[in-house]
């Protein structure tokens, strides 16, 4: 499981990198991007993985959402994975921009021919958290979790199937059947979304799923705002905090 | 002076959109993003106009630099200007990463076959700032001016040449013959900056003639930072405070 360091950029106190690997759950080069804050050089830090939406790569979320300067504050570790397996020579894998590359899902797949290399789903909760916890100052009993779009879709799945796993969740549709520890859910919600809109995200059925559930989540929905970086850009401190009331315990 | 609205994203409380428009001064189609804090609305505001670096367009600030919640929280509007004329059909315009499309280094070329288009100068002190006070909600006796590498020294040019016009400044090399209003300029270097080992930055000039002529400048070397943006974001918040206490007053 050798690293191989792509990218290293000084950022917020702390170093921004991006790594590439040969990944074994996938069968290609994956490339993934590491936040480590400053307090990393002397202590073992919790992690933060954030799941990005369709389209992006390891890049969008390191550049946009203005993450460094609060994860450097809370002294947390954010790992940001790219969204899919790359370069797998599969047929149809780069014809539509919402399946195949960039558009992961964070599933494991089980036809021909998407089985081999779209596993994103263990590369997320197996191969990427032990890859992690082996080679940088990381509290592997520390582990949360959150994205935006079919990242944040992505994030409860992962939760949801490993209960305990992660100390704190941020959103998705599957609420129902879950019995492990207590959650506590935030979700941001563009009202101006234009997915939203086009009833491609249908929160009420989360919020509803909740309610039954006893789990707890503050849903806001946030007047003007729409499904771009901009709109995570301007709550992501928040999701933070939110995240730190676990981490940092 | 007809502006088209190109994009607009709610963003940190206030709306970040980026407008066309036909520009006189560099007879192309220019675009300029500006930010709108939510006091906009009812007030008029200050305007610090932000001159991007070598290859950037109107983008790059308004995504990677992460200044719209200072900029909220102080009530200031940002302008961000694309950097060069674009699609002029000058020959030779797009063969060299720092000179021509993406590299205006805001002067108002002498020669031909760049003087009719590259007045960059002439465009950002005196047609944009009339664009925008015409059209938006800006209070015209509070303007203020920064950048980042060719952009910073552009700031400087723009300042040393309009005493009194712009009311802080944070960079350059030419304070040697500035006679106005007393400055306060501050600048950020990363110290593991590529163009800084590569000599083509000369900050030790800068502060030899600030010394020399009592200029009062604060020159923070930051260690291990690079030219990046990351390195922009990592101090943003500072140089916005840095306006606020002359724009805000």
């Amino acid at each position: 499981m050798a690293l191989t360091q792509v990218s290293s950029n000084k950022c917020a106190g702390g170093l921004q990198k991006v790594y590439e690997h040969e990944s074994t759950e996938l069968m290609c080069k994956m490339k993934f991007a590491i936040f480590l804050p400053s307090k990393a050089e002397t202590n073992k830090l919790p992690v933060l993985y954030w799941l990005s939406g369709l389209t992006c790569t390891e890049q969008n979320f390191i550049t946009k959402a203005g993450s460094q300067l609060s994860a450097e504050e809370h002294g947390i570790i954010i790992v940001a994975p790219d969204t899919s397996p790359r370069g797998c020579n599969i047929e149809g894998e780069d014809e539509s921009w919402d399946f195949g590359t960039g558009a992961g899902f964070y599933v494991d797949a089980t036809q021909d021919p998407w089985k081999t290399n779209y596993r994103m789903y263990s590369y997320i909760t197996n191969e990427l958290p032990k890859l992690i916890n082996a080679n940088f100052s990381a509290n592997p009993d520390k582990m949360s979790i959150s994205g935006h779009s079919m990242g944040g879709h992505g994030a409860l799945i992962c939760a949801m199937k490993n209960p305990g796993k992660y100390k704190a969740y941020d959103a998705t549709v599957l609420a129902g059947s879950y019995t492990g520890p207590q959650l506590d859910i935030l979700i941001d919600q563009g009202r101006d979304d234009q997915f939203l809109s086009a009833s491609q995200l249908l929160p009420d059925n989360l919020i509803s799923v909740c309610s039954e559930k006893n789990i707890a989540v503050v849903f806001r929905l946030q007047p003007g705002y729409d499904h771009s970086y901009f709109f995570i850009y301007s709550f992501f401190n928040d999701h933070m905090k939110h995240h730190a009331k676990y981490l940092n315990i």
